[in-house]
């Protein structure tokens, strides 16, 4: 059975919507998710780098993420014809581990906490597949990465592109599971 | 350079001493390490499994651990020679997860975040050697296992057995670090 490391920041959870939430909240101010694409985002809506990196280390940002549309049907599904481990470089902030763990238990009970692994690197981790939303994991992975869509990421080129989990189940799961069904109910 | 995968306790961290520490803490009597030789050492001293099992639930259990003797010099030793990733299956206690971040900061400040991965299952790390006290981990590893003694560990065998971080040196370090210099000035 080939293995798939999946990220979880802005692949399984998003992570742009709740800095977004975190801004909208604490400034008093509406911006949408689409301003975190340039590299000076902060900048761009008045805010200290380090005001952003302190959300962060805030107690509750992680564990109170959305999780990304039919994240949960797809992963599901992948399972059946895949070993699926969930690779988070969460190690930097030691608050959001324990947040990590518990909001993969909500909202994936089904991945037992065998296949979860919190780190730093990732190119350690024998995958045919890593998908991931950041240049760094994916450029020193040694099987075959998938770039999945963050506002953060929308100019990147030179890896095969993932905008949401319906293409991640049209990329990777059998023809026959993606058309005989539509993978959730919304899309019926 | 090959890499090698560490685990944390019994290998780096005395948990074994830690169980000690906690039984004579709370039932007022001595016993020594031998003890958690037998499968059913908790029973042999009148504790309940599930009593010994909600001490590591407890904060603080992982974080008071005492390092092992010699790890932190063979380790930084190993790190001259080999990619060294500490690789602990601590995904199963969510509170030991910021506590084993921060004792690694505290007696590994040498060993990077980068590096350390928490996680369940270990045979999807790609590494050339494996240092472990758990078969489970051991058997399931694709590259070379390295059995770390403990006494839970004593009567296995199949496995290359090193008893202590002076063993790890004299099998993983050229011999000329080990022969022209003892590792710690214990040894001298």
């Amino acid at each position: 059975m080939k293995r798939i490391a999946i990220d979880m920041d802005d692949v399984l959870a998003d992570a742009s919507g709740r800095f977004v939430e975190y801004y909208v909240e604490r400034m008093g101010k509406q911006i949408t998710k689409e301003i975190l694409r340039g590299p000076n985002w902060a900048e761009a809506v008045d805010l200290h780098a380090d005001e952003v990196r302190s959300w962060v280390y805030e107690p509750g940002f992680f564990r109170g993420m959305q999780v990304l549309p039919d994240a949960q049907e797809v992963v599901r599904r992948l399972q059946e014809h895949y070993e699926v481990f969930i690779v988070s470089a969460a190690i930097e902030f030691p608050n959001s581990l324990k947040e990590k763990v518990e909001w993969m238990a909500e909202y994936f009970p089904f991945v037992n906490w065998r296949y979860i692994v919190l780190c730093g690197h990732k190119y350690m981790i024998q995958a045919e597949y890593l998908i991931d939303d950041h240049e760094k994991n994916l450029r020193t992975f040694p099987g075959t990465s998938l770039l999945f869509s963050a506002p953060h990421n929308l100019d990147l080129t030179g890896y095969q592109r993932v905008d949401n989990w319906l293409d991640v189940a049209e990329l990777l799961l059998p023809e026959s599971v993606v058309e005989s069904k539509r993978l959730t109910p919304s899309d019926q």
